[in-house]
C-alpha cells in the first residue's frame, strides 16, 4: 500500500523517511511482478517475509476471506480451528473444480492463481533440470503411488481393452500396487543380473513379452529410474525405443529422479529417441517438502491435461502451498546448489563406502546407471542371513536412517504374485548387501557420522556372530 | 518435564511456587493420558497451547526430528523451507507405508500414532452422531471424489467382472467422474419428480435395472444423501434393502451428511434393515477443515481395511493433522453444539426463505428428506431463463456465496453421457429455482445479511427484466 | 498489490474471478486508509489476518528490512534468532531516538509510524472512556512504577529544589518506591478510616502537610484511583482543587482505572475543577496485553512531551506492537463491550460476596468509591490472625488467583519508613478481610467457580481452626 | 511425556518404534536438564523446536496458563488479542514484583525461572567474553540510556549529597541525558585531541576536576568504551585507578563493547587495577535482539542487586524471552563465532577503508583503541562543509546504513550545556570525516557492497561540488 498518500503532512512520520522506505521496497514489487508475469523460478530465493506476504495476498483473494460475505452454500471453506486456519494461511477451498484438477475455482481466485503459478514454476524447474522437451506438468496432491494409479487409469480410458502392464521388476510395493489397484494385470519383467551383481533392464524379455501378449492387450510399459543399488535405473532410452516401435504408451516412475541431472537427461533422450508418455516424481524427495505430492509430467499437453481431468473433484491445496513456498525460498540458484551438493556428496559417499568395503573385505557393487544409491556386499555375514535384520536394526537404533540391509531368500506373495528374493529385485541374487543413498539435502557431516556408527555396529555384530558360531560349534 | 528435580535448592524459583505450578498442570497431563488411552473425543475442547504441545511432542517422535541422525536413505523427510517445516510442525514423513495407508511407518512413530488416534476419534464421532453400528473408518488424504474412486476400485477387486454401477442421478460431477475414471460404466437412475417439484429415489427403476442388467454384472449401487434441494437424500434405507435382497454392494456418498443427525440415522437404519458397505464423507464440509480429506467408513472392518490397502504408497499427513487439531479444539461438546446450531439455523433459513417466497409470489419447494438445503421457485423469472445466470452472478458479486440459481434447459454431455436439464437432477424439471444451504458453521447473521442482499438483487433484476421486456415489446 | 495488471490475458486465473476478488478487498483498503488518516479507533475489531497484514507492511518500512542494504553502523537491528525475528514481525529498531522517545527514527519509518499511530489511538480511547480534556498521551515501554518515576523526574526538572511528594497512603510498593528511587522524600498521608471500615482520602491532612512543609518544598501531590477495597479511590477531585489552590503539580496513579468510566469521569472532573498534571495507567490491566507498558497522559501537551523527552535513548517497540494489535483487534466496540461486561461482572461479584458474607456471618465492607475491588470481613478468623496466610494460600492452591487475605498487625519497614498494619493502607485497621476484584476480562463463570472453591476452603479452614482451638483448650 | 505407558499393547503404534523414538529424545532431555542445573550457555545452539518446547513448558508454569483458575485480582495477565498471546508464548505476568525486579513472582513461576536462568546465562557469557571477575548481572528491560539512569539513581541513594558526574565527552545524547534526567550535574571532560586526529581520555583533566569540585560532591565517573572513531574507547584502566584513588564510583557505558574481547579485557583489567562499579551494555547491539534491553553488570553482588531493587514494580519479560531464545539458539560456540567473524570483518573493513582513502587522497584516522569503528578524513570536501549532509544522505539513499558523515562547526545546546563541534566529540576538531563500524553480525558481502556504493556516491558528489565551484567562480 502507498503509505505516502495517507501520511498527510507527515503527521505520522516525516515524509522523507517514508519516501526512502517506500523506494527501498520497490525492487520487491518488481520481483513479485516478474514472478507473476514470466512464471519462471526467481533467480535467487526470496526471504520468508517476502514469501509470506505474497501468500497472504493470494489467500485474501479466496472468497472465504472476503470481508463481507454470507455463505449459504454447502461448502464455504469455514475453518473451525484457528491453528488450522493459521497453518494454511487461511486457504480453505482447495484447488480444482468438481471434475477437473486444473479448472479454475470461482470461489478461490487466489488458490487458483497459486496452483497455476506453481505448475508453471515446476515446468520451468523440469526444463532447468534438463527435460527440455517436457510440455506440461502439474502438481498432484497425491503421493507417487497414487499418481501412477491416476496415470494408469487415464491411459486405460484410451485403450479400455488392454489389461497388461509390462513392469520392470523393482522391489518396492507402491508402483506394483498401483497396477493392481487400477484393476490391471502386471507382467513382471525381471532385470538382468550382471556378474558384478548389478541389475539392468532386460530389454530382450520386454520384447518377448510384447510378442507373447500382443500389443493390443498391453496398456503400457512401466519403468523406474531412481532405485536402490545394485539395481540400475531402467534403460529408459531403449525401452522408449521399443515403446515407439510397438506404439505402446510408456509410463516412467521417476520417483526421486528429478534431483539427478543424469536421470533427467536419460528422460530427455528417451523421449527424443523413443516414446515416453508420462513421468511421475514425488515432491518430498525432489523438493524437500513433506510427503504427499507428486509432479505428473509429460510431452503431450493434452495427455497431461487428461490425467488432471481424470481426478474427480477438488483436492487439497496443501501440497501446492508447500511447493510454492519452497520454490520461492530456494530460487533457481538455491535448487541447483542443492543438486550440485548432492552430487558431490554422492561421490563422497561412494568413496567412503569403497574404503569401508575394502578395509572390511567386502566389495562395492558397481551400478553405473544409478547416480543416487550405492551398495556394498555383506558376504561375511552371509551365513547369518536370517540374523541380518538385527544388523539393520542395530544401524537404525544408532541413528542411521535409510540404510537398508538386504538379505537373500525372502519370498513374498503380493496380490497373488510371488517374488523370490524379495528386496533384491531379482530372484537369483546370491549375496546379501547394504545400500545407502545420497538423497537431496544430505550433508557431508551426516555421511561422516554414518560411517563412524557403521564401524561400531560392524564390530559389535561381528563379535556377536563369532560368539554364536563358537557356541554352535561347542554345542555340537 | 519435572522442573522440580532440576531447580536444586530453589536456585531458579522458590520451590513452593514451582510445586503449585506443576500441580496445576496435572489435570492437563491427565487429559492427555485419557485421550491416548481411551481414544475417544475429549468432552470439552482443548486450548490451542495444549493442542500444540501434544502435536509437537508427537512430531518429535518422527525420525526426521531425532537430534542425532544420519540420513542415508532416499527419503529422509528433510524440509528445505522453514516456513513449510513450521506449518507442518516438522512432520514430514506422511502416513502409511508403501502399499498400506494404515500400516505403521517405522520412521515415523509420531505420525503413525497421530493417524491411528485420529481414526479412532473419528470413529467415536461417527458413533456419537448416530451411526452406532459403524465398525471402522479412516481418514483418507483425498477429497470425496477420489475417495469414492478408491472405494469403487476396492470393490472391483472382489468382483472383477462386474462393470456397472447403478447410480441415482445427482447433478454434481465428482461422483459421476469417479465411476468413469474407475473404468466402470455408470447406469443413471433418474429420481422421481414429485408434484411439488421435489425429487425422490426411484426404487422401482433401481430394481428394473438390476433385473435388466443382471446382478452378476453390477458392481454396486451408488447413492447420495446430502444434496441440493429440491432433490431429497436418496432413500438409502430402501436401496439398502434392495442391495441386501440382490446381494449387491452399496456405496453411499454421504458428502456433507455427517453433520446431520437425520442423515446419520438414515445410514444406521439402512445398515440395520438392509446393506450398506461403505459410506464416504468429506472432512472440509463436516469438520470445517480445508478441502482435501474424506472419511471412508463401513460396517465391516476388513472391507474398510481393504480400501486402505488399495491405496498405493504413503500419503500426506496434512489432513490428519488438520482433523486431529480440529477435533481436539472442539471436543465432543463443541462439535455437538455446531450440529445443534446448524439445525437451528436451517430452520431459520427455511423460515426466511418461506417468507421471502410468499412475499414475492414464489413457492418454497418442499423437500422433506433434505435437512440441509432448501429451494424456492423462480417462476416469474422463468421467461428470462437464459438470463438467470446474471441473477446468480448478481448474488455472488454482492457477497452471497453458495446460493445457486438453477435454470432449466441446460443439456450437458459428460464422458459420453447426456444429461438433460443439467443442474436440476432430472430431465423433466420445469421450473427454475434458487437453492441455499445451511451448512455447518453458518451463522444467523449470515442468513440475515443474505436476505437483505437478496432483496436488493431481486429488485434490481426484476426491473432490469421489465426494461428488457418493454424494449422487446416496443421493438415489435 | 494489483494482481490484475499481471494476470495478462487471464493466464493464471480467469479475469472475472480476479476482479471480483480484488473488489471484495477494497473495503479493507478503505478501513486501512481511514485508520491512518483519521487516527481513531476503528469502530469494529479487525481480523487477525488484516492486522498482521498492516503490521507486516509497516515492518517493511524499517531499514533492517530493506532488500538491499549494507549496514556499517553500530546498530543495524540485525536479529540473530529467527524465532525472535518472527515474534517481533521483524521490527528491530525500537522507537524513539537518543534523547527523545517521541522523535521519529530515521532508520525506522515503520516503527515510527506505528508508534505515533498507537499514541493517537490511545488518546482516542482515553477520550472515548470519558477523559475528554486529555490533550496528549504516549505509550511508555515501562510498567507503571517506572513510568511514575519518569514523571517525577520530569516534574523535578521544573522545580529542582522541591524534595517532598505528598502521597496518599496505599499499601502497594511500586509507587512508593518510585518516589524513593527518584531521590525524593515521600510524605505519607494516611487516609481516613470510616466507621464501616472503608478508607477515604484525608483532605485535611493533605492541607495541613502543605502548610507545615511549605509549597515551595513540595514537588507534587501523588494520588491513586484504582486500589483494593475497602480503600476507596482517592478523592482526586478535591485533591485537584487543593493542587490548584496551592499551585502544586498533581500526579495521579490511575493504575487500572482506565477501564472504569467512574474513575475516568473523576479524572475529567478533577481536571475541570482543579489541577491534574499527569495520570498514568498500565497497559496490561487496562488493555489486556502482557505486563510492561504504561500510558502517560496529561492535560498539557508540552508537559507530556517533556516526560517523553526525559526518557534517554531509544526504547523497546514491543509494547507498542502489543497495544497496536490489541486495539485493532478489539476496535472501539470491542473495548466498550469489555468495559460493560466488567461492570456487570463487578455487580455480580458484589452480589455473590454479599450473599456469601451474610450466610457466613460476615460483612461486606462498603467502599462506594471503589468500582473494581470489594472486601468482606473475616471477623471469625480474627483470632487466627497469624494463621490467615494459610487461608490465603489455600485459596490460591485451589486456583483462586488474585484474592487477598489481609490480616492486621503486620509492620513493614520500607526504605526507612515504617508502615503499621501493612497491607491495610491504615495503621488503625482492626479487622482482617478478604478482597477480590472484577478486573477487565473477568467472566461470570470465573466468579461462580471462585465462590464454589471459596465455600470449600472456608469449611476446611473453619474446621481446622476449631480443631486447633479444641486442642489448645484441652491442653490448658 | 512418556507415551509408552499409554500406548497399551501397542494399539496406537508398535512398541518398538515408539521405544526407539523416545530413546532418541533422551539426549534432548539431558541437554535441558544440564541447562537448568548448570545454568551455563549450552556448547552448541539448540534447534528452534527444542527452544520453543522449553519456552512453552515454562510458560505453562505461569498462573494465567493454569487450566482451572478463577482470576479475581486486578492483574490476571489476561491477553485480549490472540496474536499478542501467541507472540509472547502466553507469557503475560512480566518479571519481578512490586519493588524488586529480581524478586520471584508468585503468580509466574515460569517467568521467574526464565528470568533467573537468563541472568545466569548472561553472567556466563560475560565471563566467557573475558570479564572473569564480574560477580553479578541482570537483564534490565530498558535500553542503555534508561539503564544508566537507573544506575545513577541507585548510586545516588548511597551518596545523596553528591551532585556531579564527571563524564568523558562523547557526542551521543543518551548517556548525557541520563545524567540530566537523574537530576544530576554533568561535568564534561573533553578528551585529548591527538595529532593524528584521534581522541583519547584526558586523565589529567579528570584529576583536576576532582580536585576542583571535591570528592564529596562527585557522585561518580562516567566513561564509555565503544564509540565512533576517531574517538577511542576511554582509557578505563587509568580512570579506574583514579576512581580507586579518590574512592569514587565508576560507571562504564559499555554500550556495544561486550562483543569485543579487546574491550572486555580492558574492563577486566580496569577492575583488577582500579575500580569499576557498574558497566552497562545493550542487548540489541551485543546480542542481536530488538532494541529494548540492557545488561547491568558489576563486580559487587549487592550493588547490582540494589540497582534491581531500585526498579519500581514489575517489568516486561519480552526482553528476557528474546535474549533467552537467542542465547539458546546460538550456544557458546555460535556466539564466539559471531565474535570471531566480526573481528575478521573489522580488519577487512579497515583494509578496504585504507585502500579507499589512499586512492582518493584521504587518510584513515588511526584510533588504535577503537576495535569496532573506523574513520577516514574528508579533507577534499572540507570546503563543502555545510553541504556534507547531502553526501551523508546520498549514502543512506543508496542503502548504506550506519555510515556517518561528520562535519565540523556544528554547535549544539543540550539541556543548557553547549557542545562545540557537536558530533566530533571535541571542540577543536578541524577535519570532517566519515565513520563506519563493523558491528556484530556484519558480513563481508555488506562491506563489499558498501564500498561499491561509496565509490559511486563519491564520484557523484565530487562532480557536483566541482560544478558548484565552477559556477561560483564564473559568477564572481
Amino acid at each position: 500500500m502507498d503509505f505516502r498518500k495517507i501520511n498527510i503532512s507527515g503527521k505520522l512520520v516525516p515524509e522523507n523517511y517514508l519516501k526512502l522506505a517506500q523506494d527501498a521496497q520497490k525492487c520487491k514489487e518488481t520481483e513479485k511482478n516478474e514472478l507473476l508475469e514470466k512464471r519462471k523460478l526467481p533467480l535467487n530465493g526470496w526471504t520468508e517475509t517476502h514469501i509470506e506476504e505474497l501468500v497472504q495476498q493470494l489467500s485474501l483473494l479466496d472468497s472465504n476471506n472476503f470481508p463481507k460475505k454470507s455463505g449459504v452454500g454447502e461448502r464455504e471453506a469455514r475453518i473451525a480451528c484457528s491453528l488450522v486456519a493459521r497453518r494454511h494461511y487461511n486457504f480453505g477451498h482447495g484447488i480444482g473444480r468438481s471434475g477437473d484438477l486444473l479448472e479454475a475455482q470461482p470461489k478461490a481466485a487466489g488458490s487458483t492463481l497459486m496452483a497455476n503459478l506453481t505448475n508453471a514454476l515446476l515446468l520451468d524447474l523440469i526444463h532447468e533440470m534438463g527435460v527440455r522437451s517436457c510440455r506440461s506438468c502439474f502438481l498432484a496432491p497425491l503421493a507417487t503411488g497414487m499418481s501412477l494409479l491416476l496415470c494408469l487409469l487415464t491411459l486405460r480410458q484410451q485403450k479400455p481393452a488392454a489389461k497388461y502392464v509390462l513392469w520392470s521388476r523393482i522391489d518396492q510395493k507402491s508402483c506394483f500396487k498401483s497396477i493392481i489397484t487400477a484393476g490391471l494385470k502386471p507382467v513382471i519383467v525381471e532385470p538382468q543380473l550382471n556378474d558384478n551383481g548389478s541389475l539392468t533392464t532386460n530389454l530382450q524379455a520386454f520384447e518377448e513379452k510384447v510378442k507373447a501378449i500382443g500389443e493390443e492387450n498391453i496398456l503400457c510399459f512401466c519403468t523406474t529410474t531412481s532405485c536402490f543399488a545394485p539395481r540400475n535405473s531402467d534403460d529408459i532410452i531403449n525401452v522408449a525405443k521399443l515403446a515407439a516401435q510397438y506404439e505402446l504408451p510408456h509410463l516412467v516412475n521417476n520417483a526421486y529422479g528429478l534431483q539427478s541431472t543424469y536421470l533427467t537427461h536419460q528422460l530427455e533422450q528417451a523421449q527424443r529417441l523413443g516414446r515416453v508418455d508420462l513421468f511421475v516424481q514425488s515432491t518430498d524427495k525432489n523438493l524437500l517438502v513433506p510427503v504427499g505430492g507428486a509432479i505428473i509430467a509429460g510431452f503431450n499437453e493434452q495427455l497431461v491435461r487428461n490425467v488432471a481431468k481424470a481426478y474427480p473433484g477438488r483436492a487439497s491445496s496443501a501440497q501446492t502451498l508447500d511447493v510454492f513456498m519452497t520454490l520461492l525460498s530456494l530460487g533457481r540458484n538455491g535448487y541447483l546448489n542443492l543438486v550440485k551438493e548432492r552430487k558431490a556428496n554422492f561421490e563422497y559417499l561412494r568413496m567412503r563406502m569403497q574404503e569401508f568395503a575394502v578395509s572390511h573385505g567386502e566389495l562395492l557393487l558397481e551400478a553405473k546407471g544409478n547416480p543416487i544409491s550405492l551398495a556394498m556386499s555383506l558376504r561375511q555375514f552371509q551365513d547369518a542371513n536370517m540374523e541380518l535384520t538385527k544388523f539393520g536394526s542395530m544401524l537404525y537404533t544408532r541413528g542411521i536412517s535409510g540404510a537398508r540391509v538386504v538379505a537373500v531368500g525372502d519370498r513374498r506373495k503380493i496380490e497373488g504374485h510371488e517374488f523370490i528374493n524379495w528386496g533384491t529385485h531379482h530372484s537369483a541374487t546370491r549375496t546379501a548387501y547394504l545400500t545407502m543413498a545420497a538423497g537431496l539435502g544430505i550433508t557431508k557431516a551426516e555421511i561422516d557420522n554414518c560411517f563412524q556408527k557403521l564401524q561400531v555396529s560392524w564390530e559389535t555384530f561381528s563379535s556377536q556372530q563369532s560368539e554364536i558360531k563358537k557356541k554352535i560349534k561347542n554345542s555340537n
